[in-house]
C-alpha cells in the first residue's frame, strides 16, 4: 500500500509523461500548463489511486482515471474563478487575470476535453461504466455551481438546501473518483456504493470545516483573512445555520450586519454566531458526518492495512486545525 | 435512403426524446433549450446519419453520435459568441446576451458533457474509436478558434495558415460526423478516410463560400448587410488572398483602408479586390476544393443512389447563391 505522500509523487510522474499539452498554440495551452503546474494537493487522483488500490492494484487504466479527474477538476477551477470574479488562486494570479477572460474560457474548454481524452486510456471493458459516472458526475458539479450562484442571490436558504448545493459542487466529484477507482478493481456494487458514500460524506464534512475555519479557525495557520467569508458575504453552513436558528430579533440583527463592512461586520456577526451558539452547532454537524464517512469505511470486509491510507487521508482533510 | 430534410426531420424527434435537459437549476438548462430550440441546420448530425446510411443503416448508435455532434456543436456556438462579443445568432439574442455571462459558461459546460452522455450511448464495441476520434476532433476544434483569435491580432497571415485555420475551426467536425456514422455502420479504413476527407473539403469549400458571399453576395438573399467582414475587419480568404496576391502599392492600399469605416471602406475594399481579381480567385479555390470533395465520393464504391443524399446536401451547401 503507498501512502498520500507516495501516490501522489507517482501520480505527478504520470501526468508529466502523459498529458503533455502541445506547445502551439501557445496561447491555448501555455494556461492549461500554467494552473497545472501551480499544484493544488492532487486530492482528487489520489482518492482514485487509493480506491484502486484498496480492492486491487495501481493499474494503468487507475491513472488515467485519475488524470481525468484532475484535469476536470483544474478546468473547473478556471471557469469559476472567471464567474466568480475571482482575482487569486493558489497564491497565483487566476488564468483569466493573467491571460485574459476569452482565453480563459477556451483553455478550461480544452482542459475539459483533455480530461474525457485522458479517460479514453482506460481499460476498454470498464469504458462504459466510468464514462457513464464521468458523465453524470460532471453535469452534477455544473448544477453544483449553478445553484451556488443562484443561492447568492436568495436572501435564505436552508441547512438542507445548502448542504444539497455542496454534495454536488464538491462532494460527488470526491465520490466519483473514489468509485472509479473501485471499478477499475473489480470492487463489487455494494463496495461501490459504500466507497462513494464515504467520498460524500468526505466532501460534506471538508467543506463544513472550511467554511468553519474561514470564521473560527486561527489565523495564522491559514494564511487568509479570518472572516473572509463574512467580510465577502458569502453563504456559509455557519451563516445558513444561523439565520435557521435565529428567533425574529436575531434574525434581523443578522441581516442588518449585511450593510456593515470591515472588522466591525466580523465583529458583530461572531458575536452574533457565539449568542446562537453556531460554532458548537457546526462542530457537531462536522462530527457527524465525519463519522459517516468513516463508518462506511468500516462497513468494507478488505483488510484494515489496505484501508490505513484512506484513513490517514481523512485524519490528514478533516483534523487540520487551519 | 432518406433525403436531408427526411433525416433532419428524424433527428428532431430523436433529439426531444433523448436529450431531455432537467427543468432544474432552471437557469442552468433554459439556455441550453433556448440555443437548441433555435434551430439551425442540422447539417452536422445530417452528415453523421447519412454516412451511417451510405455504409449501412440508420442505428439507433448513429442518433446517439448525431445527438453528440449536435450538441458539441451548439456548445461551442455559446462559448464562441461569449470570446466575439457576438449579440446575435439565428436572428436571436446570443445565450450570453439573454442570460448573462456567467451563466452562458456554465451553460455551455454543461452542454459539452451531454454532448459526452449522448456519445456514451453508442454500441460499446464502437465506443472507444468513436471516443477517441470525438476528443481529437474536439481539441482541434479549440485550437481552431485559438487560432481565429490569434489572427485577428496579426497584420498578415498566409492563405496556407487560413486554410488550415477553417480547416479545424469547421471542416473537422463536419469530417468526424462522417466517420462517425461510417465506423458505425461497419465501413473499411479506407472508406471512413475517404468519407473523411470528402468531409474536410465539403467543410472548406462552404467556409470559403461564407467568405465570399459576404462580400459579393447578393444582399437581399443573405439578409445580411453586404460587406459585414470588411465594415468589422475580419480577415477572410478574401482579405488573405488580397494581400497575398498584391504589389507593395496595393498592399499599403488595402492596409490603409483598415483605418475607413463605413460604405467607403466596403466600396474602397471591394475596388482593391477587383483589380486583384480576387473574386475570380476566390472562385477557382471554391471550385477547386469542392471538386476534391465530390472525387472522394466517387472513389467509394457504393451505389450511387446510396450516394444521392450527400451529393444532394453538397450541392445545397455549395450552390446556394446567397
Amino acid at each position: 500500500m503507498h501512502t498520500f505522500q507516495e501516490i501522489t509523487r507517482k501520480f505527478e510522474s504520470f501526468l508529466e509523461q502523459e498529458t503533455i499539452f502541445p506547445d502551439t498554440p501557445a496561447h491555448l495551452y501555455d494556461p492549461c500548463r500554467y494552473i497545472l503546474e501551480a499544484g493544488g494537493k492532487r486530492i482528487r487522483p489520489a482518492l482514485c489511486l487509493m480506491a484502486a488500490e484498496l480492492f486491487g492494484t495501481l493499474s494503468s487504466s487507475a491513472f488515467h482515471a485519475a488524470a481525468a479527474y484532475e484535469l476536470f477538476h483544474n478546468f473547473t477551477l478556471i471557469h469559476d474563478d472567471i464567474m466568480d470574479h475571482a482575482p487569486l488562486r493558489r497564491g497565483r494570479k487566476t488564468v483569466h487575470e493573467q491571460y485574459g477572460m476569452a482565453t480563459g474560457i477556451l483553455s478550461g474548454d480544452v482542459m475539459s476535453i483533455y480530461a474525457y481524452r485522458a479517460l479514453a486510456g482506460v481499460d476498454s471493458d470498464c469504458l462504459p461504466q466510468i464514462l457513464q459516472l464521468f458523465n453524470r458526475t460532471a453535469i452534477e458539479v455544473c448544477e453544483g455551481q449553478q445553484l451556488d450562484m443562484d443561492y447568492e442571490q436568495q436572501d435564505e436558504i436552508s441547512v438542507a438546501e445548502y448542504l444539497h448545493m455542496i454534495r454536488l459542487k464538491t462532494s460527488v466529484l470526491l465520490a466519483a473518483c473514489l468509485q472509479s477507482g473501485a471499478i477499475l478493481s473489480g470492487a463489487s456494487i455494494q463496495e461501490q456504493q459504500l466507497i462513494y458514500e464515504f467520498g460524500i460524506n468526505l466532501g460534506l464534512a471538508f467543506q463544513l470545516q472550511d467554511d468553519y475555519l474561514d470564521t473560527f479557525g486561527k489565523n495564522e495557520q491559514t494564511g487568509k483573512q479570518q472572516g473572509g467569508d463574512i467580510i465577502a458575504g458569502k453563504k456559509t453552513i455557519l451563516w445558513v445555520e444561523a439565520l435557521q436558528s435565529a428567533d425574529t430579533a436575531s434574525k434581523a440583527a443578522l441581516l442588518q450586519t449585511t450593510a456593515l463592512s470591515g472588522n466591525e461586520k466580523i465583529v458583530e456577526t461572531i458575536a452574533l454566531y457565539d449568542s446562537l451558539q453556531i460554532a458548537s452547532k457546526a462542530r457537531k454537524l462536522i462530527h457527524e458526518i465525519t463519522e459517516k464517512s468513516l463508518t462506511c469505511l468500516k462497513e468494507l470486509k478488505q483488510d484494515e492495512s489496505r484501508k490505513r491510507p484512506l484513513q490517514e487521508l481523512t485524519s490528514l482533510l478533516l483534523e487540520r486545525k487551519y
